[in-house]
């Protein structure tokens, strides 16, 4: 049998604006990334999602972003390894708050944005993100883009790592994404998308954009919150999967396979 | 033999800005308030300011407060008790991760500014502070202004509480502090701020502004760091402490004599 | 001929978040309340914002708040007056240079959320805002409370004045709002309010909640632009007013009358 | 006879929080880059600053830098020209508020810190920080480093520009500053510092990095403000050219001669 895990973030919303269908989407999904204050979020915003994710059995995970609330931590910013690795830390351990608060255990980092951006090509900041993990948890799990290197830091800093696919991107022949700027970089054919989630976790492989069949490791795939199409699109990858027969675990479950 | 804890706010740096002499007070100190990011601070002065605690033996507690940084946390601001609880375990929370990566224990939690000063009287906010502590870390010694609503909430919450007294700040026959504006507020000698400490220590008295006697609990001592004079006054009182064989400890023997 | 101002807060979006319904609103509205980066908006939403009222041509004002994001300018903050002052500049300076990049000029300005509350009782943080207003643009119109501390210090100050009634708010004897959190203290029948607005408009009186039939002055009615009932409403009373030989005109022209 | 305007970033304070020797520089300079609340400053700061400047007879200018108080402003943030055009106006507009209630005229606009940097060379960003400025004052002097990007798209605007240049950093042969991190970058001599001064002032020229001697406009000198030393650096260069019948003006005067 194969198994997945499906991932979202979560808790986006921040004082008087609501942002994403967490409570529609949260019901089809395995692992939640919640924000923690810096690009999206606020204390009792964090708390209620914690609450919301030990409800619906769904693991918890850290979202560390930018401390830019009005680029929603998508801009660029040029952080140093130490200020990087402090802000991951001050993040995770805010969120491990509302988790003890709550009875749950944190499971996974994920960086949020422009700092997953970054990372996954800066292998500077990639040590420094994996380093501030290490320091607070070594037990949690680096959730990062697949093939990237910030996986790589993290598997030589000593991480259990999970790779992270993308059902509506369009990769290269070398693994990475298709930059968001060029055509044919985003999948708008649900069908599509799904039938290239299917590929890539029962076979391991995406066509990229070349054309060439290359191998992906797909541990968990990405969805989306964000809409009624994309909890949409998250009901019916979940039953997709169920109709192939993979199972939809959490990374915890996924790397004790 | 005598015992009692001397504290102190440190880590109130925020980026380029430099704020308070840390390193010149430190040696003078038993227990160290930590600010948490929203008052004052930012990761990585956090990081910087529980490993110089560590480095001198200080203890560490979280000094959690307001989320008004151009304020200083200063200016009372009409919270709820949901909100002010889900901000201090944030702030718990995110020190933690500092503690944690730098092998301290996280001592106690002293709420800031404003928000010390309404918990001192406002019994709800005082609950929802002790509810916040208690859910993250029941361990957390709670430290606040002696005979204050806040301790007597912590009590009831089951918390260990502390004390705080203030070297230069007169009372009330009912033991609270003289508001600031008021004549008499602040013991501007230094000779006479001693002495009444050594009365507070010694014989748990302290002559109120009106001419009584009157009791208080004096666990800690409240010094400040922000400048030569606080720094050579945190020496002159602990010379003080030492010529009366009141020995300084912090709060974690304190509450264990 | 009766006239009367439809003001609503419009630009309360901020960053990646979207708040209140502005595009559906402004067709029904005479006076824009736009928001400048304090409690709610960013830079591009307040440029958007004057544009789209430049558009629709709907007379804008500053709507500034407590420098309280994740709080939207609702909790009370005990700021000075000379805070409050500056504050009230600031916001004023930086959504007059989007009104002269747009070829608008500024007509009013009003205090938001708790700013307005706390001004409409407080006579020193009233006097502040007003001697900020004057310093920066005497002609600007004061838009507050009706029967407020805050419109008395304005006309002292040698402001135009005008005076703002709520549709969904119960008034007390004195002509004060009634505290939300007392009974009765929202309208939540849509006819009674629209009945309600029509006998402020063409008698200048309410009924208060203990019966008795006051005088109020009711140059502006605040609308809200937050869902659909509240735009629908809007369309509503505007219906009404025109049923009733009410004309809708701005604040300008109000007091040119 | 000669002339050059000295510049100095002042108003950086920010909260309780103090930064740069305000009144000690005021002194030595004819222009002030003043803070506008995004990378320094507060509405009271800024408030307290333009009145200081009027009170010395320095002229004002707006000093906006990005959104990003806790690293000053200095890190690279990849906005759209949209957000920095946006951004601009805000802060001039925040500026202009306090120069309308002292009885200032604003003279001159000079982003910050990386924004500074990120113009000089990015032309896109240059153009929309142009656009920014004239739409909100056309009569505003563009100051910007000597040669860059920025100042070419002020030109095209149809802007006023005038030319900086730095007295304690080394130029490369096509007349940009040598990034910080490489050798011989900061010139720390200040007899040295001094004399480049001079001949960028009288003759137009300075010796780059490589050896070579190349033109450099020289309309305005960066003086800093951030210690004894940076102002006694202001008061040796003043002197220095006054001793070579240099006189110092503002940048208004520097252009109409």
């Amino acid at each position: 049998m194969k198994y997945v895990d499906l991932n979202c973030d979560l808790g986006e919303s921040f004082g008087a604006y609501t942002l994403g269908m967490d409570q529609a989407v949260i019901p089809h999904i395995s692992s939640a990334n919640v924000a923690c204050g810096f690009h999206a979020s606020d204390p009792l915003v964090m708390s209620k999602t914690v609450a919301m994710a030990r409800e619906y059995g769904v693991a918890v995970g850290a979202h560390p972003g930018y401390p830019d609330l009005v680029g929603f931590g998508r801009r660029n910013l040029n952080v140093t390894p130490s200020e990087v690795q402090a802000m991951v830390q001050y993040q995770i351990g805010a969120l491990q708050a509302f988790c003890t608060a709550n009875g749950v255990r944190m499971q996974h980092v994920k960086p949020h944005g422009a700092m997953y951006n970054m990372a996954a090509k800066d292998r500077r900041l990639a040590e420094a993100i994996c380093q501030g993990i290490c320091e607070v948890d070594p037990e949690l799990i680096l959730l990062g883009l697949s093939g990237s290197c910030l996986l790589e830091a993290g598997r030589e800093a000593g991480l259990r790592c999970a790779s992270e696919v993308f059902a509506d991107r369009a990769y290269e022949d070398d693994g990475s994404l298709t930059p968001r700027g060029q055509k044919g970089a985003v999948i708008t054919d649900e069908e599509e998308a799904i039938a290239r989630v299917l590929q890539m976790v029962l076979q391991g492989t995406v066509q990229s954009r070349g054309g060439s069949t290359i191998s992906i490791q797909a541990d968990s795939v990405c969805l989306h919150g964000d809409g009624e199409k994309a909890v949409e699109f998250a009901r019916k990858i979940r039953k997709a999967l169920s109709a192939n027969d993979v199972k939809v675990i959490c990374l915890t479950e996924m790397l004790a396979v």
